[in-house]
């Protein structure tokens, strides 16, 4: 039988300063976890403290966004680093906001890299190692999130952790199940409609309509929620709604 | 009867990326505790990991090292925060070291402020009580250095935790036991002979010789050893051996 | 008989990265003059440049607006810098816009320090020299922003500089001619209509009225707008109308 | 007939903050050229000021060595950076320090890419351009270095730029003229005799023996001089004296 519950998941506290970015209180009744942004492509300490005080009291799992030291870039931009530094950033990231997360009386559940490190760990397999070795040996109980289809996922199982595999119910994806690149016209769903639906079908039957015509398999336990757009909050309400119609149990990985 | 045993400090780990600082391998042998910087005023993940690692080879404790985000003036200016920002700033400080001692199987057992926080937390008395509630909040085992006489110290208490009160073997002090600014000429004391007599007197007597003349008293639980002279090396041996030699028992606050 | 022109100023470019900023666009129609960011406490060259090209369609005088190292905190507060670092500081940051505004057929017009830097010029004249002397030694034919009554006005004038006395529309001055603390709850006209009314006696009469009843004399040759309120463009534009009915020409120094 | 003249020229001014770096005042009486760093990849405005200062003294030719923004890896990783970031970071860097030089009484001569900027103007055709509009734009009397045989040259040219280009003493050649990569055993020339034979042989006879054994021909009008290493002044002067004894005239770009 297909699968009936998912996680909608949200980037947070991604701004800097005196910078706001994006829009996690009108996103935070509808996700079910959030990646925290660690100080490095953005947050801060004041941030995060916001950010990781905001979701406890929301009840929200709440996860670490690390990313690279781009802040200029957003950390979006590819870096030449080497395993080792991204071992040590994840680390650096990861146990910084452990750390505001443990005093506020939460728990630290998940990793989500961030941007363009995100994307390395899907490419680069001695990056995914990297990202996965410090996760565990921060705390092997917390979870990686990663898509899927991705490298990151398998090398993470390979070190013991848990994993949840992520899909995004508004970019469309090519045949081989892999995200189309956003330089491409067609990368995003324009329509609401179009993203539950593909959505509710990533969920109910682990396959999404590819760009060439054909099904792929999908693994949707987590769905990420953009929050920078303007009406991030209508969107992200309809997706959830129109996911709970379907019998959907929407909630954080157990 | 005096006090007969000490613990020596010194800074730690305050390279960043290509730049090298200190002397911190040589000064290994003979200190029992560092405080490693922590990536604000200098340090960065990868520092920060060999300076643990190099420190629980040696076996010497090892302690936090936080300081202002300003890395163009490693620390050393004050600026006008806000106790609020000087707690994130401590908690995401340590709790990123935290994550690399812990990960390396150490246990991280003080903070220390750096330079200007360090300097703010003897004036500001606010500044003072978030650094202490950061450090509780984070781990109430940990101890909190802070300069003899300071108010620092009397607010760490004041939120239950251990202190370890600090001084300083080459610099000398007024006669309120503060000590003589650098600004002034005779703020450091040139010989070694004469840093290890007022160590010594610090450490049994409990006093020290004030430039008016007067003996003011002083509570030496840890002195700090400055790395970063070029003979930072044979000063420290020089301290650490004339306290042996005066049966003085040199070792981490238990 | 009275003074009847004003410039119009208001601080530009003060983006990062991907994060956005005030209402440079809507305010850009008001203005006569723009202080633009350097990279400091905001900016970053990308910015910097579509700034500095749209300033130059818009034929708006363009500033320089140095800030302090820090971009956590805005440039907002202050820091324990020394002059020769305040120099530096300015020179830097004014070379860095400079060759933007020259490379798109431009002229640098002034330089006006924000935030934390703009105050520290107020009451420290070692500071104010050293910001003095930066702008001179890189163009004596720049002009220098500051605030009515400050001695950094005095200062630059004694080295040679021309100056720019500037007003707040919707501050409250105190008896001495200086601002009410933002800290205290007076600081802030509320209303458009009072704003108006005061910056239209500041620039036909030369006075305010202060705090305790009096009126203080004030030099208003521009007038700050502050562009990052909801309302910005809206207070912006009654503003420059309502002086322009009073018979005001708005327009930059000449 | 072969060349008989040769610049030599070194990075300068890389240090930050409290941490210095290389050995620019031993190196300076044996190069005629230096590059400055520019904030970016390493350097700050004291730093720089303090290099412009020193390099005016001595009668060195000044030149700009911008970097990518990446203090922490010292500008030596590659990043995706654009075309027109590329752009952006050069104007803002060469603007910032050419305030310093002219402020001085000097004259900013040449720009040289740092690192990884250096090399993916080697690799990268729009990159390349973009340095060279930047160069441009900013002063087109201002000549650009650059590795021999590389993109960069021909497309600086194409710009109406004077080019200067660059070989390494030290550093041994593919058969296609390349360096040889770090990543590989025999990258580094180990003697000084053997380094000074070969620039010579590039200088006099504007050939390279290459790892293939076969000679390349190699365009050698500046030579590029290592400052990090504990001989590097002793290496400098042994380059230098032997290219004069060879009666090689060892001069800044006319």
């Amino acid at each position: 039988m297909s699968q009936r519950s998912v996680d909608l998941n949200a980037d947070f506290g991604e701004g800097f300063g005196a910078y706001a970015f994006g829009q996690d209180d009108a996103l935070l009744p509808y996700v079910t976890s959030v990646n925290i942004a660690c100080g490095f492509h953005a947050g801060d300490p004041h941030t995060m403290r916001a950010a990781v005080n905001s979701c406890i009291q929301a009840g929200v799992a709440i996860g670490a966004h690390p990313g690279l030291p781009d802040r200029l870039g957003f950390g979006r931009r590819e870096m030449a680093i080497t395993p080792q530094e991204a071992y040590d950033f994840v680390l650096y990231q990861v146990g910084a906001l452990k750390a505001f997360v443990r005093t506020a009386g939460g728990q630290l559940r998940h990793v989500k890299p961030h941007g363009a490190l995100y994307h390395m760990a899907n490419n680069q397999a001695e990056i995914a190692h990297a990202i996965a070795r410090a996760v565990r040996d921060l705390d092997p109980h917390m979870m990686l999130y990663a898509q899927s289809g991705s490298i990151l996922l398998d090398i993470a199982k390979s070190h013991g952790l848990r994993t949840v595999s992520e899909v995004f119910a508004d970019r469309t994806y090519q045949a081989d199940g892999s995200l189309t690149p956003r330089s491409q016209p067609n990368a995003v769903l324009d329509s609401t409609e179009a993203a539950l639906q593909q959505a509710i079908q990533m969920v109910k039957h682990g396959t999404v309509l590819t760009a060439g015509g054909r099904e792929a398999a999908i693994m949707a336990q987590t769905i990420c929620l953009h929050g920078d757009g303007p009406h991030a909050a209508q969107w992200a309400a309809a997706i959830r709604n129109g996911l709970e119609a379907e019998m959907v149990r929407v909630q954080a990985p157990q």
